[in-house]
């Protein structure tokens, strides 16, 4: 049997020449065989749901957690999610070719840009399933051939769908190769993928931030990650009261689990006498009661809280706990989220237009809002219509990742013999 | 004294922290302080002058060659290029704070972008002084710190720059960290830049082909850059005579020594019998005269010419030599430059309407063109007023980059009091 590295290889160079026949395929041809996956899936729903069963045997046999199992079951409702996954993601138009901010030189070309696929992406995943669905999705749409390297655990779920994938590439006279899933869950055939800038493009890793680092340490290529989620709200001395309770309030309690998630609080000093007991209050009577840790300032309004530690403005708590500073300025404020956040997505609460207007402008994230939950910060409310991660890297692209965050933009020069 | 390392790191540490000031700069504030600095650098003409010579007898004690001593040389007509380039960077549109693409959401929400600089940017080069002048100022203009490392050859030139460039960012009341020259040139100090993703968000190097694949390889910050420049003219079946010998004659011989320039000449077998002699008699009379390598049918036409190998078909001659090779159909020409090219630029002589839109479309290169000379591949003659250079790279900026490749987008969302 060939080693694992050359395996991987092969496989990544046969999305590569995938990727060339795909880059120039008609939308309809894409959208297509996004439909006939659609309709496999939910014809060979058994298939996916015994293999899924296997798979859920074989985890719990080896004693993985409650957590790790819930994102590894399907089930005929999630089975479903993924089909209406593709359907969306057949519905959105095509970025692929799209050519723009054209302009004529005094030379007489015509200079401009069209939207093109990346090349190969591979994807490095841990055990929910879905993604094998959602990302052969959004890379095919792309015109991007990928490579899918999915966890252990999910083995046989992700061979049950793959093999849906491929017969719906295949119907509509698409390259096999276009999604290749890599059938070998060891360790070394990620470091395969890793070492392999000749053949993948960019890599993006779904998972746990233990994964997410490791990626990022070892890839020769190119990687668009998604590390923590730090989020601020920021209570200005001008915030209208209500707004700043309710935002507040749902950015923390929506959902505490998610990246998008407020973990520290910032309320001018002017205003935090009035507003922290009120929230405070509605933080208690939560259906998970939030946990508050304050600096020294904010003790003396909430004397029965824990005291905030340096460490806790670093912390991305992913549950109900919730640590608040007062300020003493919006400059302060900004320099804190600066500071401490992970450029992800930080709101100030203000009527003040000049405070919204210098917030805007001087948080360095990948999402700055006014008077908004941070908790609106991913693909779908954005308008994307899908997407397959938040970048909280600084090239390329930040933020929700849709299909645009997955193109490149190539110069096109069109001219009538010019020399230079 | 501190260690290299460390010292690399507090000045990084220093440009991150200048960075927050400089990111919300006036457009008017970064503009003065860039014409300061050409006047300065006009006013202090004869110490940088004196400072090179210092740098240009230690390189030739070193035996240096020629060509390196050339980069390094300034003159006073390099000095005025450099004041020049600065009154055009000042001159240029601001990209930064601009904001695009505003949707309202059916919530109410106004989701847009606005573009703003990366951050950090290090720039690792050679001997050439002047791309410490042309990076602090688009570094500068786009809202960017940064950290230049340059080679140890141009070391007293550069800080005579360096110490002016400060002195106009102070009088102009901007960070003087802004742009921090390292003044070690030692290896170990672009060791340091390359493994510090927390202080610095992007590298780009500027220099030969060895320099950048070092880097690239050993980099943990993501790099921006450009590797070979192997480009192709692919004169098409429906080619004009014409505009196919003027360009191709064109695209070699108005500079050899350039990434843009041809390496490799592509022909329809329907065309080539016609066109090749008339190209072969032109390079010959070329001042300097072009050495041809051909496929086999090309030697049938051109008997005296050398045999080209597979070599050929992947070098980067950078000099007046160029490959030539008969193919069948368009589809042949793609497929071997998607194979053996650079990605960099790649053109088709056509006046075919469905043949330039195929070639645009299935060539992945960072330009596509049609009917024009590849030389025109750089950001003066795109219209960008100036460029760090050309991107090979597929993800966040593809061929010549200017200010708006210094920036990203990021996410604005603009509203009411929404909560989810």
């Amino acid at each position: 049997m060939q080693n694992i590295h050359d395996y991987v290889r092969t496989a990544a160079a046969a999305a590569k020449q995938a990727f060339y026949a795909l880059s120039s395929a008609a939308t309809a041809q894409k959208n297509a065989a996004l439909l006939r996956m659609a309709e496999l899936i939910k014809q060979h729903q058994a298939d996916i749901l015994a293999a899924n069963a296997q798979d859920m045997a074989q985890a719990a046999a080896k004693g993985l957690d409650a957590a790790m199992l819930d994102r590894l079951k399907l089930t005929e409702h999630t089975v479903e999610g993924m089909c209406e996954g593709l359907r969306q993601i057949a519905a959105l138009p095509d970025p692929v070719g799209e050519m723009d901010e054209f302009r004529l030189r005094p030379n007489g070309l015509q200079i401009g840009k069209m939207r093109v696929p990346l090349g190969v992406i591979g994807i490095i995943y841990e055990s929910r399933p879905n993604v094998t669905v959602d990302a052969a999705a959004l890379c095919l749409k792309s015109g991007n051939a990928c490579v899918l390297r999915g966890g252990s655990e999910a083995f046989h779920s992700n061979m049950a769908i793959a093999k849906l994938i491929t017969q719906a590439l295949v119907e509509n006279n698409l390259p096999a190769d276009a999604v290749r899933l890599i059938e070998n869950t060891d360790r070394e055939s990620v470091g395969a993928m890793l070492q392999s800038p000749d053949l993948i493009d960019v890599i993006i890793p779904r998972g746990g931030k233990s994964l997410v680092a490791r990626i990022s340490a070892e890839a020769r290529v190119p990687v668009i990650k998604h590390l923590d989620g730090i989020c601020h709200i920021y209570i200005d001395q001008a915030a209208d009261t209500e707004k700043a309770v309710n935002t507040a309030y749902n950015a923390k309690t929506s959902r505490d689990g998610t990246c998008n998630t407020i973990e520290t609080l910032l309320v001018h000093a002017a205003r935090a006498q009035e507003i922290l007991p009120l929230l405070a209050e509605q933080y208690a009577r939560a259906p998970k009661p939030v946990e508050l840790r304050g600096c020294s300032r904010t003790l003396a309004i909430l004397p029965d809280i824990q005291t905030a530690t340096e460490e806790d403005w670093r912390t991305e708590y992913l549950g109900p706990i919730l640590a608040v500073k007062i300020v003493d300025s919006l400059a302060e404020a900004v320099t804190h989220i600066n500071t401490y956040g992970s450029h992800h997505t930080d709101a100030i609460i203000t009527e003040s237009y000049t405070d919204a207007q210098i917030f805007l402008r001087a948080v360095d994230s990948a999402s700055v809002m006014v008077n908004a939950s941070t908790r609106f910060a991913d693909g779908f409310e954005y308008g994307l219509g899908a997407e397959i991660g938040i970048s909280t890297d600084k090239i390329h692209v930040r933020g929700p990742v849709g299909l645009h965050g997955l193109t490149s933009q190539k110069w096109v020069v069109l001219g009538n013999g010019q020399i230079r």
